[in-house]
């Protein structure tokens, strides 16, 4: 009778540590999602109020850049207010993981849209980083020309909104693990 | 003692019913992995391998057109080949996980990497793609021109060469997926 309550305090304490790190995880889980939807949120706002107009006019400059001249960044600023979106709209199903620790489906839920919603930011963010690099780099055996010699605080902001992006995709990588772990510790 | 018996075989009939779903998805998890690997050997290899001389020479055209001169298909070709690398590695793990269903920890590890290496590929995948828009399209805001109305072979193979990459990125979406449901049915 003895070994019986032993064993039983055993696997109740098991059971209650195992829930208490999977509240703290989700706990970080709703944190992290918060900082993505800030990131992102910042990135679309960074990138799409950026334009720049020159005060001089030749052949090949342009009077004014904004993020609208390139598809790319375009598509950034769509992938970015779409991520940000999907993050807002899973805060409450985060905020209910931490209360209910134990529920498995709407965890798979979210890492099924956790997946599909980092590949839509990874694109976005490293799409734009390739034409950002070649609007300062330049590239000499295309004869693409860097634009950033005349428009360079236009290149700045365009260079510092990669940032809350790419920060958002290394939550995702996070919240995706993290997910992988709660579900495996039931 | 019947209930008890009936019970027995219930709860063996669903944890059997569960076991040969994991082995299932254990094999298509193998399969797709196998399929990836060959989609960024493809594609690696495609795109490392293709090269167009012209037969005459202007003022602005060069030569010869290599993917090493767009540094993003350098990135490309190696984000590809690291992929395909790690695809290989893991094969075996996932083998084992078709033999044993039951591993937990080990398909923990996957995710990790495989989110990880989802990450690189997407990035790889796509800065690729926006420099391969460009080539076809150029920009005329930015001045940057169409260089596919020279070099029209070299952009055919660089634009088919996105594909197998492409592919390998839903199948990373589909394992991240596969191995948190197989997980969550322990």
């Amino acid at each position: 009778m003895k070994s019986v309550q032993v064993e039983a305090s055993e696997v109740s304490k098991g059971s209650s540590s195992s829930q208490s790190l999977s509240r703290g995880l989700s706990v970080i889980d709703f944190i992290l999602r918060t900082l993505a939807s800030f990131g992102t949120l910042a990135s679309a706002i960074a990138m799409g109020t950026t334009r720049q107009t020159l005060p001089f006019v030749t052949r090949f400059v342009r009077f004014k850049a904004v993020y609208k001249d390139l598809p790319t960044l375009t598509f950034f600023v769509i992938a970015n207010s779409v991520v940000c979106g999907y993050l807002v709209i899973s805060l409450p199903l985060s905020f209910f993981h931490v209360v209910k620790c134990k529920v498995t489906k709407s965890r798979i839920i979210l890492i099924i849209f956790d997946t599909v919603m980092m590949a839509l930011l990874t694109a976005g963010a490293s799409s734009a980083a390739a034409i950002v690099n070649l609007a300062h780099n330049g590239n000499t055996n295309a004869n693409w020309f860097a634009i950033c010699r005349q428009f360079n605080s236009f290149c700045q902001r365009i260079s510092g909104s990669l940032i809350g992006s790419f920060v958002a995709v290394v939550v995702f990588i996070l919240l995706i693990i993290i997910s992988a772990v709660v579900i495996s510790r039931r």
